[in-house]
């Protein structure tokens, strides 16, 4: 690629060495694997070593965004020392004619950086954003968080600036020697669906428009 | 929890601190998790800081497994420090009366511990449980593993002594004086589904029942 149409080269911690043919360090992919997340996993270090945790994430132009409680270590540590961030979705299993030549279609991405405090005016327009990526249409609906939600919440956000996706698809890489080998060959694709909503038992509101479309 | 039905308590990095109502250490949990899973992302830290690594796993008995190239960086690290491994099934949009009561409906493992080689025939056997989890009856139809296959190939595993369990299932529990607000409640469900196969172009192999029965 041309440095144009790869504006965000890697860096020493981004540069894929494991099957590099299937990098991708340009925005596009990067904010199309993140936008297709509600979850990313953090590994950060503290005395204990390296933890790997789950959170919710979402995007807003070019970072990443988490939140959470203001007691949680987690966002305490995240202020203080360079995290990685990792979004995979698994697409598919990918049948070769020989064993070794089996692997995944898969779309990840890995971020690393330093989260940064996101306060005020902005803490709240974050959370809004959220919302909005959740489910579109579901903020009119809801009790507004108060002030005291909102001063017990920490939004964090990191800037998507050194990131690296790992991308495969299509069929399977048998090699040249394996390709009579009679076995089907192919992929077994996964997909994320949404299904039936499930009413609150308490609740007796008529569902609005994103709840009855919900189910695909 | 009885000391009986809790044979795996919590250790100071296991132990769930928020929502502590949600965490699970016993063993039947922690399986089903793992083996819902065909991908886990693993926390370790070397020179350049932490690292969140996505990797496909298995589990044998008591241990997670893990396989990759014998150049494997991350692998070589895994045998000098200690990591976590961290496997999250996203189960449905938790929609509450109040914004901040809003959730979502998971299921979480974290193992702690540190990765052990897995050599030989042990190797071996843990390849093809592999291949028979990602797939039953695959085995039998694709060309085996070579010696050159297997010696390039590293297996590693982890105890699952040292792990957490992060469940939440059911309905939205919005606080007492949040249950009058107009708003639609309940869940709004995720699902993995198997969708249709997707043969090579250069297969001309008719398809078996594995792959014939593959969408749901």
């Amino acid at each position: 690629m041309t440095a144009a149409a790869n504006p965000s080269a890697p860096s020493a911690r981004t540069r894929v060495r494991r099957v590099a043919t299937n990098a991708h360090y340009d925005s596009a992919t990067l904010h199309a694997i993140i936008d297709d997340a509600y979850l990313c996993h953090i590994a950060f270090s503290d005395d204990h070593g390296a933890h790997c945790i789950p959170t919710a994430c979402w995007r807003d132009g070019a970072h990443l965004y988490i939140h959470g409680s203001n007691g949680s270590r987690m966002l305490k540590r995240l202020m203080e020392r360079d995290s990685c961030v990792t979004i995979t979705h698994l697409d598919g299993l990918v049948m070769a004619r020989s064993a070794f030549s089996h692997s995944m279609n898969y779309r990840s991405a890995m971020i690393y950086g330093r989260f940064e405090l996101v306060e005020g005016d902005a803490a709240r327009h974050a959370m809004e954003t959220f919302m909005e990526k959740l489910v579109p249409g579901r903020q009119a609906d809801v009790r507004p968080g108060s002030d005291k939600e909102y001063a017990a919440t920490t939004v964090m956000r990191i800037a998507l600036d050194e990131a690296a996706c790992k991308v495969r698809t299509g069929a399977p890489n048998d090699d040249e020697e394996d390709l009579s080998w009679p076995a089907w060959a192919g992929v077994l694709p996964f997909a994320r669906v949404r299904t039936a909503p499930v009413t609150d038992p308490a609740c007796a509101i008529e569902a609005p428009d994103y709840v009855t479309r919900w189910r695909e």
